[in-house]
C-alpha cells in the first residue's frame, strides 16, 4: 500500500510505449524535433493560438525558471507559505532570480484570498526599499489536496492585475484540479487571467516531464535562454517530448487523474471525521496519533508524516497507479481506527 | 524639528574635521593606508586581538555582503520580521546571497527569542527540499527601539550555537544600544557568542561609514573578495577611515549616542501613555490618529509614518545632532495631544 | 548518413529495456532507490572507495553545477577557449557560480598544456582585482576529438595543484576518450589528479544521463543542496539511475564509444589529406569547400558546419548508433572528394 | 613623486569645501535633497533634457550596475581584452549581471575597433546556446592612457547599434578624454551613441563619487532598484552629491584634468623614445628595465609596474594634484635614462 508520494510510482504503459517508438532514427537535438512540435500543437489547441511551450525535466526548475524569466531580482512574489516553491524547492525561486523574495501569504487550506494576498502586499510601500512586488504564483491542486474554484480563481488574478503583478500557476497537479472542477485546462487558466503555467506530468503518470506554457506567448521572450543557461534544455529532448505527447493523447492526463482523484475520494471517506482539509484531488491529509500511524505502517500502509516534527497529520497520495485493492486494504485499516 | 531619521542631520564636526586633515598628500588606495590600519588597531583593542575588521559606505551592504560571504546559495538566514535586512534593504541579502531565504521570525517589539525562533526553525525540516539553516541576524538597538539585554543576546546566540547557525549582529544603531545597557563593545558582541558585526557610523556622525568587524577572523576569509567584487571596496579608503577613526576617537561615537537616546527619553516622557515600545535607544513610536499627525506637522515638526499604510503609528528618532529645543518643542506639541 | 551529433542518434537497447525493467513497482523519489545506489556502487569499482556520485539529466547543468559547487563568485576557471563550457552553454558555469569568470586558454587541437595554462594564468596578479584562480576545467575528450595522453593530463593536473587549482574534467565523450587510451577511468582521472568528473552517458547511448563524480569525496559536500536548488533532483531518480546502470553493465558504454571511434577511423581514412586534428575519438573535422559540402549533402550525408560564419570546415560525428553502411557510404563519398 | 595613481591623491579643496557647506540642517536621505536635485539639472544641461542621472561612490559598482541594469544573465557584453572592467573589477560585471560573459575583443593601445569587435561577434553564433550579445563596454579615456577619436567612438557605435547592443562608455576618467579632445561631453557621448555613461569624479579630485547617466532614459528604468538592492544607495547621499556639484561647478572637472593631461605631455617627452602608447590623458607608459626602474625608485619616484610579472612596462599618472615641481623631477630622472 505505497501512499508516499505520486512519484514513487511508475509510469505509465502508455508513455513507456511512447518512449520505445521514439527510440527510433535520427532526431536533432535540443528541441528541433517531430516530438516537441507536435506537443506545441497540442498545447495550442488545449489553451489558444497564442501560447509558448517548454519542455523541462523537473517541476521546481520549471517554476523558477518561469519565475525568473518574468521577474528582476528585486522582485516580491506572493505566494502561500505552504506552497512548494516556497517550502520545498530549497530557494529555488531566489536563486533563479537572482535574489527576489517570496512574499509568503496567509490562507486555509492552503489557499490565497484577494484579502490575504492584500494583507501581505502591504508590507512592501518602502519605495525602492521594499521589495518590488511584481507576480503571484499560485498552485493549483494545492499541496494540502485543496482545488481553486473558477471563482477564485479569477478573483485572485483579478486582484493581481490591479497590482500590475504576472501571475503563474503551479500545476504540478494540474490534471487533477482539471478533473475536480470539471472544466477544461484553458478555461482554469487563460480564461481566468492566469500567464504562466508549469503543466506537469511527472505526478500523473511521467518518468520525468514538466511543460512550461505562456499564455501570453509575449512574456516567453527570454525564457529560452535562461533554460539554456541552467542546463535545462534536454539535448535529446524527443524523449521528453515524446512523454508528453502521450500523456495528451486520447485524455491519458485526465484519465489518469480521475483514477487518482477517486481513489483519494474512497480514502477520504473511511475516515472522514479524521479529514484537515476537503478531498478535491489525489491527497488526503489526516489526523492521527503517533499510536495510529504505527499501526496503520504496521498493517502496510506507506505515507508521509506532515507538518512540524511532532504534529499528528498525515498524507496519503493516490495515483494513476493506485490500485483499487490498495484502496480497500487502507481503507479497511482506516476505519478501524475510526471505531 | 527634524525627528525624520538619523540619516537626515548633519555629520559630526569632529568627523568633518578628520576629513580635512586626512586630506593632505599621497596615500595608497583600497585601504592600504594609515588610517585605515589605525581603525583595525582600535577595533582590536575594542573587540580583541583575532577580528578582521573591513570598512564600507553603507550598512545595506555591510549586512549583505557580511552574510553572503558565510553562507551558500541555499541558506536560510533567521532574522526578524521587522528587521531592516527584511523589510528596507531591497533584497539585498537574498541578492547578495545568490538566493538564500530570510527565514522570518516572530517577537514582540521587534526582538527574537529562542521560542520563536525555534518555531520558525521548524518549518526547515525537509532535508535537501528546504533552505539549509545557516545564520541568523538580530538588530541592536532594534528596528523599533528596543534593545536585547545581555541575558537576551546570549540566550539567542546559546540557541544559534546549538543549531550550528552563524550569528550577525546588524548593529546600525550599535551605539545607542551599548550606551542604553552601559557595556562595552565587546560585551555586547563577542561575549555573548556574535560572530559577525555590522558596526554603524552613518547614523551616528558619519557621513557615510560601516565596519564589518568578523569577530572570530577565521571567517572572514573571503570577504575581501566579496566586497571587491561587489564594488563596495572604495578607492580613496582613507576618507572613509579617517571618519570611522574619529568616530571611535575620545568616545565620539559614545557621546552622540548618549546625547541621542536622552533626547528620547524625554520625547517619551512627553506622552507616555500612546508609546507602543519601550524608549530603550534613540527612537519613539507612538500611537497617534491622522489628526494628531496633521496638528504636529503644522506645529513643525517632521517625523515618518510607520507601518502599513493606514496605521497609527508614528516615528520619531533622535541624533547626536537633535537640539535641546527642538526636543522641548516636540515635547510641548505632544503634552497637548495627550492632555 | 546522420553524422550531426551524438545527441541526435536513438538510445541503446539495453538502455531502453533497463527502463522498463525499472518500471515495476514503487520506489522513494530523489535517489533514494535501489538503482541510484547500485550506481554508487559501481562508481566505487570504477575508480575507488572514496568517491561521491550524483545523477543529473544535461552535461551543461552537471558541468556548471560542479564547478559551482566548489569555487566561489570571484573564482576564475581556467579552459580552453574551445571547450564547450565557454561556447557551448550560455554562460551556464557563470551563472550557477555567480559571476565566476572563465579564463580561455589556448592551445593546438582543443588542449591546453602547462604553458599556455601559465601563460593565461599571468593576467590574474592583481590582489584583490582581479578574479581568483580557483578551478581548471579540461573536456575529455575534447571538442575537436582529441584525446590528452595521461602524460599530458597528469602534467596539467600537477600544474593545477601547484597553483591550488581544483581540477574538473568534462567527460561528455568520455567512455570514448578511455576507449581511446585504452585505459580505466580511474587512471585517466584520480590516478592523473583529477577532483571533479562529468561522467557522461547521454551522447553515448542514453536518453538523459550524466554523472558527476567526486574523486575526492570531501569537495561534495555542498553539491546535494546546489542540485536541489537548481531543481536538478530528478524526482523520479530511477528512471535516470537504470540508464546509468544499464550503461555501466557489460562494459556497454565502453562497447558503444569502440564502435563509434572506430566508425570515426574509417572516416579519417577516406580522406586523411583534409583531416583538421588527429582523430582520436568519434569526431571528426575536415576541411571542406562550400561546394563539396554540397556536393556530400546532395549525396545524403548529414553533418554540421563548424567554426565561423565562412570557414571551409565541416564535423562528422559517429555514434554507437552508427551503421557500417553510413560509414561505407561517407567515405566513398569522401573519396570521391579527394580524387 | 607620487605617480602610482589618480586615487592615491588628495581631493580638491573646492570639493573639501562643498562637503563643509552640505553639512549644516536637514536633508532627506537617499537623494531626495537639493544637492542630488542641483547634479540632476546640470547633468541636463551638460547631455541634454532627456537623461537620468544616479550618484555612486565606486566606479566599479557603476560600471558593473549600469550593465546589470539592461542586460540578461546570459549576455556577452563585449570589451577590450585590457578593460577596467575586464581585469580589475574581480568579476563585478559578471556578478552584477549574474553571470553575463565578458567577451574579450582585440585592438591596439587598449583600443577597440569595428573589424576586432566583429571577429569577437563572430564566435556568439550558436543560437540558443552561446551567450547573447547584447551591449558594449568601451573606456574613454582608456586604461592605457590613449582616447577614442570622435570618429572612432562613432565608428563603433554605429557597429554596435548595426548589431543591437547597447553602449557604454567607462569615463572613470571622462574629464581627461573631453579636454584631451577638446570637446563636450555631449559630443563625446550622446552625439555619437552612447547610451549608457559612467562619469567618474573620484580620479580626477572627488573623494568618492561617481555618476551613471543613462542618456536615454527609458533605459534607467530598473537602475534605481538594482542600486538599492546592491546597498550602493548612500543614505546621506548629499555628501556625494556635494561633490560632484562642485566637481561640475566652474569647470573644475575641466580644469584638473586639463593639468593632469599637461603633466602627462611634459612626462612624456621627457623620454619619447620609450613611449608605449601615445599619451594623450593623464597615463604614461614607459619600457623600462629593472634596473632603470630601481633608479628611478631610488631617485623618489613612485609609480607601479604593469602588465605580467616580469614585464619591463612601468604607469606613470599625473593627476589634479601633481605638482610642477613633481612633474620637472621626474622629467629629469628620466632624461637621464634615456642619455
Amino acid at each position: 500500500m505505497n501512499f508516499l508520494s505520486d512519484n514513487a510510482v511508475p509510469a505509465s504503459p502508455e508513455i513507456m510505449r511512447a518512449l520505445e517508438v521514439a527510440n527510433v532514427g535520427g532526431a536533432s537535438g535540443y528541441g528541433d524535433d517531430q516530438w516537441t512540435e507536435a506537443v506545441e500543437a497540442r498545447m495550442r489547441e488545449l489553451f489558444s493560438e497564442d501560447v509558448s511551450t517548454f519542455l523541462m525535466a523537473t517541476g521546481t526548475a520549471a517554476n523558477a525558471i518561469a519565475l525568473a524569466s518574468v521577474v528582476p531580482s528585486y522582485a516580491a512574489v506572493f505566494c502561500h507559505r505552504e506552497s512548494h516553491v516556497e517550502t520545498d524547492e530549497c530557494g529555488a525561486a531566489e536563486f533563479y532570480t537572482g535574489g527576489a523574495k517570496l512574499a509568503l501569504v496567509e490562507g486555509d487550506h492552503a489557499k490565497m484570498t484577494p484579502d490575504t494576498l492584500e494583507a501581505a502586499y502591504g508590507g512592501f510601500n518602502r519605495g525602492v526599499h521594499s521589495a518590488q512586488p511584481r507576480a503571484l504564483s499560485l498552485t493549483q491542486s494545492t499541496e494540502l489536496g485543496t482545488v481553486y474554484s473558477l471563482d477564485e480563481l479569477a478573483a485572485i488574478c483579478d486582484w493581481a492585475k490591479s497590482h500590475d503583478l504576472i501571475t503563474h500557476m503551479d500545476g504540478a497537479r494540474f490534471a487533477n484540479a482539471c478533473v475536480s472542477l470539471g472544466t477544461s485546462a484553458k478555461a482554469m487558466t487563460k480564461d481566468v487571467g492566469i500567464d504562466i503555467l508549469t503543466f506537469g506530468a511527472t505526478k500523473n503518470g511521467a518518468l520525468a516531464a514538466e511543460a512550461v506554457v505562456f499564455l501570453r506567448s509575449e512574456l516567453a521572450e527570454s525564457f529560452p535562454y535562461h533554460r539554456k543557461q541552467a542546463g535545462h534544455l534536454i539535448s535529446k529532448m524527443r524523449y521528453v517530448a515524446a512523454q508528453f505527447l502521450a500523456y495528451l493523447t486520447d485524455d491519458l492526463w485526465l484519465q489518469n487523474a480521475r483514477h487518482a482523484n477517486s481513489c483519494a475520494q474512497r480514502i477520504a471517506e473511511a475516515l472522514p471525521e479524521r479529514l484537515m482539509h476537503r478531498v478535491e484531488a489525489n491527497e488526503v491529509f489526516l489526523r492521527l496519533s503517533d499510536q495510529e500511524k504505527a499501526t496503520l505502517r504496521s498493517d502496510g500502509a506507506q505515507f508521509y508524516d506532515w507538518g512540524d516534527a511532532d504534529s499528528d497529520e498525515a498524507r496519503f497520495v493516490a495515483s494513476w497507479a493506485t490500485t483499487d485493492n490498495e484502496v480497500d486494504q487502507l481503507s479497511a485499516c482506516l476505519r478501524k481506527l475510526g471505531g
